[in-house]
């Protein structure tokens, strides 16, 4: 089997870091999440907190910087560079899932690729968000609109491109389908696309 | 089996009507797409190919007229809510899929209804277009490309929403995979989502 790569964009709460997870257990394969902000913290010497943190920056101080010509590399880009390098280094190494961080923008240009974006109704995500993840907020749905906010002004800025957009994934599924199934479906797909035996 | 309705949205050149015709086949249900053409000529009394064009009408002048009040509701608005209520009133009546004409957004607060959008990379819906649709174009890319930014304008001002925005669809399919295997993975996501047994 020749090395490819998965990588899986969500939105918060739609349950797509369990079905990376799950995908990757089934296949074989490694999987890069969270791991990924520990990697960057060691090359960069930067905390995880600050690493967690990039994809919540306000992209519109920095376009502003841009326009205004007084833009200089800050230490948040330089993190988002580390991170980029280590995605396109791990991808040349091994077959791997690879969740969040841009990671379908980085390695864009990469063959035996595939892209997913994982989503799910807003009601389901502030419930989920709450039941199975803990997180404690007064409003979850208040919350959740915040984070699908912040995250695709993040990777508009970055991609030049749109957030859940479907032409720049393989393919898209709403998760109320349930995670088994949706992990089921994805491995069909890379079976279709002659990735997988 | 409870009534179900399936709306396919597609890409020019994706194969998204083939994929449409070929699911309603495999699973025994009815197929709408270019009859919805007729029906709607013969509801309103206007030609075949006066209907076909609805989609293709630029929103600018609606949005301009809308803007300086100068807007009367025309032919083009008139044929577009008929179709609409046709569309309606065949999704009261049977289980079926219906392709293209908005059909999404027409059936969104409809129960027991999935949404799918099918796209292609744009070389491969050139190639598809002049070899399997026999079109005869100059520039096949450059055809492709205007067909795109028509529809999503069109899309786009009716529904207020994106077009191709996963989001609005509960699985959304790059069909490079095979027109077989992308109705195959359509009738996967209806069984998991319960509405085929």
């Amino acid at each position: 089997m020749k090395k490819f790569i998965v990588t899986i964009a969500r939105e918060h709460g739609s349950g797509g870091r369990i079905i990376g997870k799950k995908l990757a257990e089934n296949i074989g394969i490694a999987f890069y999440d969270r791991e990924l902000i520990s990697m960057t913290a060691k090359e960069t010497g930067l905390s995880e907190a600050f690493i967690n943190e990039i994809e919540d920056q306000k992209p519109s101080s920095l376009l502003y910087s841009l326009y205004m010509g007084t833009y200089v590399p800050n230490v948040y880009d330089e993190a988002f560079v580390a991170q980029s390098n280590l995605i396109r280094s791990i991808a040349d190494k091994e077959s791997c899932v690879i969740v969040g961080r841009c990671a379908d923008y980085i390695l864009r240009e990469y063959e035996n690729c595939c892209h997913f974006f994982i989503h799910a109704p807003v009601e389901a995500r502030a419930k989920r968000i709450v039941e199975e993840y803990g997180e404690k907020v007064k409003d979850p749905v208040a919350a959740i609109k915040k984070w699908d906010k912040k995250r695709s002004n993040y990777y508009n800025f970055i991609t030049q491109t749109k957030w859940g957009r479907a032409q720049n994934y393989n393919m898209t599924i709403d998760s109320s389908i349930g995670i088994d199934q949706s992990a089921g479906m994805i491995e069909d797909y890379l079976r279709h696309s002659g990735m997988l035996d």
